[in-house]
């Protein structure tokens, strides 16, 4: 195999810092984006808590900003969609000629911003299904799962993408490669667009929603239409995927989702991502999810009453 | 004119206080059943400010129970819906033969459950627009409106309702008597579902509901469900009365709703009389309302975590 390849990670939250730590443990040359936490894990490097096994990186390789980073072979682009406006300053310092982009951010469509700073055929997309939470400078902490599954934002999967599946795998990810990129992303909405919507909407935890009958009769009917949209596009997810969308919530770990943290917190909720994205493009194949519609409506009000930096 | 009719008022609050002293002060013999208040009515009376002109009663018929309730011609019913469980009691003593029931509750069908005590053929419902609240003991705030539209449950117009209509007017209460008391309560619903719901879900004033964009394109559709299930009902309701329903509450003083009080003190809700039916009976007619059945699950689901007392 060829020498490893360099990443940088743009954003190291707790998404962000558990993937780059667990690269830079398995022997890559990982430079970590900071902001808050910069002075910390420069200091005493990052610690993860993880069910798969706890381990500590001492020295890190950390940036304030993007200007003092290497070019690099893969740049993974960790940051909220909410603060996307800020990629075409971050992206094309790390990202060197015949880099990629590997954008892990929850939502549909999240790839065009990166697309549009470096072009779409640099672009990867890929969506995380994991519980993880930062709980501190430089201190995370994952829960649950730990699954990432990603592909080209155009066009047929790509050498590239498979030897950074390669790479992750050896590093002890549990990284898939996907030659339907959309077919995940709908996947995911499956989960994020009931559960993080009205984990918000109502204030709630997953767990109290799956032991509420009249939540998960209304989770039942989401899941349905997007489902339903994600048929009308073209992607076919099998129906018993309905079903098994609430009944792995039920086995969970009680965990907030990312938007109620978001919310609790009182930052910007990732709303356009998860819901405005799928809504339009339901709505130019014709397909109608008038209950995903209410989520966004009564989310968009919500943010507006309570955001404190919107 | 034959002698003034005699009245009982079941639950005297912020409508049944308000509308049995606008009849006593109009010279009627009422009878006010009360709770919590009894004590101090009968000691103090009752104490009305409202936009129309503030009085006073200083001597009321008071009772704890409707043991000591003479029979009456008219028994108004102003308890909330989900207090109905105690008509049986309630009911059987004030009414005497040939007197009647006018139900002054939120909801569609609500008349039913006097209805199974009395008989459908003396039962009258009604719908009230107005706003007022309870802000003390005895002690009624009417802010705004104050109109009952009233008829039968069932057949036609009959000369008691016509009778009651007058003898309200008389007293200077703005009633009106209908030959399609279906067509009233579904026009009430127009804006009971959505501000009354919304109010809840988004824990918001109507005001701060008719000052966000997201808010108000959500009310319109939800207002179009309604519009459009009492259609397929039969009920033909003027299309400009949904633009109406959202314009007459901008310019309402800023208010909270009879739901969203009980939220807030942590009561039950009427969630059934006013979502509940309305669902089961647009299901009838093969109509959809998927926005309000959403509404009607967030509120279940809402009281199932914060009610005290369900």
């Amino acid at each position: 195999m060829s020498q490893r390849q360099r990443y940088a990670i743009i954003g190291t939250g707790a998404l962000g810092g558990l993937y780059g730590a667990m690269l830079a443990r398995g022997g890559h040359e990982v430079h970590f984006l900071l902001r808050s936490d910069f002075d910390h894990v420069t200091k005493h490097g990052l610690k993860i808590e993880s069910h798969l096994g706890d381990f500590e990186l001492s020295s890190v390789n950390t940036h304030a900003t993007v200007d003092s980073m290497p070019a690099c072979d893969v740049t993974i682009v960790a940051l909220k969609t909410t603060q996307n406006r800020l990629l075409e300053e971050l992206l094309t310092s790390p990202t060197r000629d015949g880099g990629v982009v590997l954008v892990l951010q929850n939502g549909l469509d999240v790839e065009a911003d990166s697309a549009a700073v470096v072009g779409a055929d640099r672009v990867l997309g890929g969506t995380c299904f994991l519980c993880t939470n930062k709980v501190g400078p430089g201190h995370i902490r994952h829960i649950d799962y730990g699954r990432i599954v990603f592909g080209n934002y155009s066009g047929a999967l790509s050498p590239a993408a498979v030897r950074i599946a390669e790479e992750m795998v050896t590093a002890g990810i549990d990284a898939n490669a996907t030659d339907d990129l959309l077919l995940t992303r709908w996947r995911k909405l499956m989960w994020n667009i009931p559960f993080n919507g009205l984990s918000v909407a109502l204030d709630a935890t997953t767990k109290q929603l799956v032991d509420d009958p009249h939540a998960v009769a209304l989770i039942e009917k989401i899941i349905q239409e997007v489902h339903g949209a994600a048929a009308a596009s073209g992607i076919e997810i099998p129906e018993t995927m309905i079903d098994k969308t609430i009944d792995s919530t039920r086995t969970m770990i009680p965990y907030d989702s990312s938007m109620r943290i978001d919310y609790l917190n009182r930052r910007p909720m990732e709303i356009e991502a998860i819901f405005g994205n799928p809504l339009r493009a339901a709505k130019k194949v014709g397909a109608e999810m008038p209950r995903v519609e209410m989520l966004y409506q009564q989310l968009k009000f919500i943010e507006a009453m309570r955001c404190d930096t919107c």
